[in-house]
């Protein structure tokens, strides 16, 4: 799957309304319109609460200590994207900070999304640019070794391929293949619609028991109630 | 002591005026007063800081990946409960999110203490419904196999008996059994009582060493001072 | 390394102005102008964001569930001084709470770091009393065993002598030796002014591959653009 | 649940018998007979491959770093006995080794599980003295802090009361109650009756989805072939 | 990536001459031949010490707690695959024992890589039937819902195309695709010609930083040697 | 502490004889000896059953991936040393394997202690070349930047200087300061030949309780037996 030294320039990116239209609903919701697959490990967490972004991805593959890549990556950038950085081995190190970002936001990104560490994660919160991290790390990189650019890449246990659509909030970070994301987009519109009716019947008391007839089915599990 | 397929509704609360009284005091004071036992693993995280509440435990025993029992603990539900959620195998799954959130408050819930993932939690954060939890989690679940409510079950590494009282903070979560829910708010007001003045002592100088007298037990323990 | 039950009482500390200097920087900046080395292990997080201090160490051995020394090390303290504490075994209970906050600030402290746990998060926050830790936990102490105050430890996986420069902000915390923190201040006033005109440079659009002059290498080590 | 400084001398234990044909059983099919609940957490592990145990439980609630009641718990054991150590907080130190086990053995038991750490483990090897645990650590402890013994614990994950029966082998640790020894023992005869004959049928090459008929209802739930 | 619901019954299997030339080196030789790419996690360990084992893969995805997959698997083997064993979540629960290993290699199986948990780890360490797991657990699964066979997954980390070869020993496992198989064996090969020279002089005594003739590189890098 | 790009030449090993005597020991007693210090975390574990070293410890500084300096600490190895390898930030790659063991053994190595990944386990396990580490993994690394050799390290939270003695087997690693060998060797033998007598007693018998005196001192402490 992995190929190193190698920089993809023309990658087909997922139809923009689409994005768009993904970028109105939450990870989970995103997530269950795919059937419940493409989702990344729940250790990927924001650098700073209610971060919420939808992007197409350029992909990026790192070796452990070493952010070479990230600076080749920013010439692939295009208005919409959101960097998805994989590395070859578990590594902490704070391979991203400030100026990577003010680079990124200045090529058009939207966001990161790092199986690995960032630092400067006060100015990061400053600027308003979102990143999705599984540890945050003072220590910084080199730039000796050859990684890859818009391959595809395993980032936290999910497979992402570039101009994948990657959705991204406080509850994690979903990805969506390219080919999936207009109708993914019209499932989770669908999915969204009927859950406003059903907030307001739970919270007018409405049991889930009865609203989603589970008593009958129940029963037959054979739960028992007892005194 | 698990049971499945059970579903207690009589269970035994805790006595209201004492859980009112537990609810004025940090986690860390009552496990104190507890004489240090009942505490969860510190792995159990509130979703948002500030999270303050105690109340009596409604038990659910879940599967992994499976949130079918929660609906039928919605029900048993009375208000100033806390739903204490275990599950028979470790998961991060998401079992727990803003609709379940708006029944569980219709049914007079006051949050929610679960062995395992939640999502949903800007929508929990904007409904100041408290979770603690172990992990954030934008996976879903389904709803296949039988568990139990109001049986006893061990949650993050404490037992959890329903009626018990249930007192979580920033600092962790902390179980006092139902019997001793009185007693227990008796020896953390006293504890508290005498906090203030100790206090307002180490804030003017005076040294722990000399508050508690310790230094001729160092002494005698053989600590040595050098220059 | 470790010596137990021994409390050295004067130490030498770092050069003030050297401190006060480094307190302008962030860990990520002191770390790169330290040579890239010195940084505690990530799992040292702060317990409120934004939290930003620079000190002098003085350093506390404890034991697994006892805090004994940190009393002991209140009396050591002076203005300035940042209390590094290490335990002789992995712990993650609530060595440090309020009270003993109250006393180090009485005593000059200006925050804390430490290889455990804390309680008491919300006053400490509140305070405004800065704590690195690696859990949160209710769980109090007893105060049984004899550790030391002021030898040399190792927290976090980063030696730290007394007196050594403790650099610590949302990123992490970096450890400066007291006879390097004129010179590493230097160094890092020397980087930050760097990066100013290179932040403007990337904001404007132009790319670190240009700026920094990367093409020509990565076409050497065999970087393969394809389309 | 917890309560120190207490050691209770008169248990129930299960009934020899039982215990005896519990001992002919793996840890797995132990916990399919008994409904799936009851196991430890998968991080206990033996200290040598192959030992395989069965006996009644003598709990010990130890405090971190400290093993005092380790001493206290020899004197209640009786042939046919299995400790079970938990220990308030998470700790990794060596509680035990082969001074103990030496004593632990004239004494009657059979083995130990213990939700922290051992030592001497070559030692241990050699005398055939099994014990599972969650670490291995040179680290003795103190005796210093009361604990108890024969109290109800939580080890690993598990409520142990004593006298209920510990069946541990390579796959993990599982807890009977006491009063569901008989009908569990029973219960895993059953299922291992069937299992020879499942196996041979198997490895005469039949297929899972023919001998357990699952066809039918994997194609009712939607499953496809595709070529 | 992902498909649920799903058996592929013709996949492209790796041709066999090359697999079975991969079988003859060790995972890390692999992995050095295919460019440093394809290692699953190191947390990926085998049952017994000893194993080695190189077959194609027949990819199973999972939910978590539900091993019905398994069966489907078992009819879609052919002599020389080894089942690469996928989770939708993290878990650890024993999806695989001897019943299971017993129809596995009645079909034609060499073994099981599976990131999630095995049990009967005795019988199959006595049937000499190799698997490579993250966790070792007595606690069995259900039969519920639908995952899917021979689809691409992402298996501890690596991406496994159904018909991959799969190395995997002592030192971990490696993913080699179909196409690549041939020139990796070829790599391998060469690359193991050079090692025995190599192992000879350095086992004379020749330092490698002669053999290699890195002297001059660690010196124009900066290296200094003081007394 | 660390610095970059040096190599120690002439460092100061433990006294032969102490280090001999103190390969007669186990870690355990050896750290007891110590006064319980200078162990190294439990995490690290040997790579086959049954290894135990003594031997000076010759230190390397290596970067995360990078395993260049190895072949620099290969020319300053002398017979009777142990090579104790540390990173400057957590990795699991395999920084060792049987070429470079070969090569150790050629320079009178006894062993390896590192806080990373090793691999070939297989070969080095029947070379008898004993290695602790904290993982197992085949991916190997590159040569490309410049560590240290001889200067002090934190391996495992453990300080580690040249020439000082590490004694290690199945409970674990541990430091002993080259200039408390002697003291630590005596104080070792005088408590093994303790254990000897009170082996025997335990055996025949005798509680602990008695042995050691403990039944007045829990009596005042507060143990209550109850039936």
């Amino acid at each position: 799957m992995y190929q190193l030294g190698i920089v993809k320039r023309n990658i087909q990116r997922a139809e923009r309304a689409a994005v768009d239209q993904l970028a109105t609903f939450g990870s989970a919701t995103v997530h269950e319109a795919m059937g419940r697959v493409g989702l990344m490990k729940p250790y990927m967490r924001p650098i700073y609460s209610g971060a919420h972004v939808a992007g197409t991805a350029v992909t990026v593959l790192l070796h452990p200590g070493d952010n070479w890549m990230m600076h080749v990556a920013a010439e692939q950038l295009q208005e919409g994207d959101v960097v998805v950085a994989a590395v070859t081995a578990d590594c902490t190190d704070g391979f991203f900070g400030d100026l990577l970002a003010t680079s990124f936001r200045a090529c058009g990104a939207r966001g990161l999304v790092i199986d690995a560490g960032v630092r400067d994660v006060k100015d990061l919160t400053a600027m308003g640019f979102p990143v999705w991290s599984k540890a945050i790390s003072s220590k910084g990189t080199i730039k000796a070794t050859l990684g890859s650019v818009n391959v595809p890449v395993v980032c936290a246990g999910a497979v992402v391929n570039p101009g994948d659509v990657i959705v991204a909030d406080d509850d994690g970070v979903v990805v969506v293949p390219a080919a999936l994301a207009r109708q993914t987009a019209d499932a989770a519109a669908a999915r969204e619609a009927l859950e406003s009716e059903k907030r307001a019947k739970l919270a007018s008391g409405v049991l889930g028991l009865d609203m989603y007839k589970m008593r009958e089915t129940l029963e037959k599990a054979g739960l028992k109630y007892i005194d």
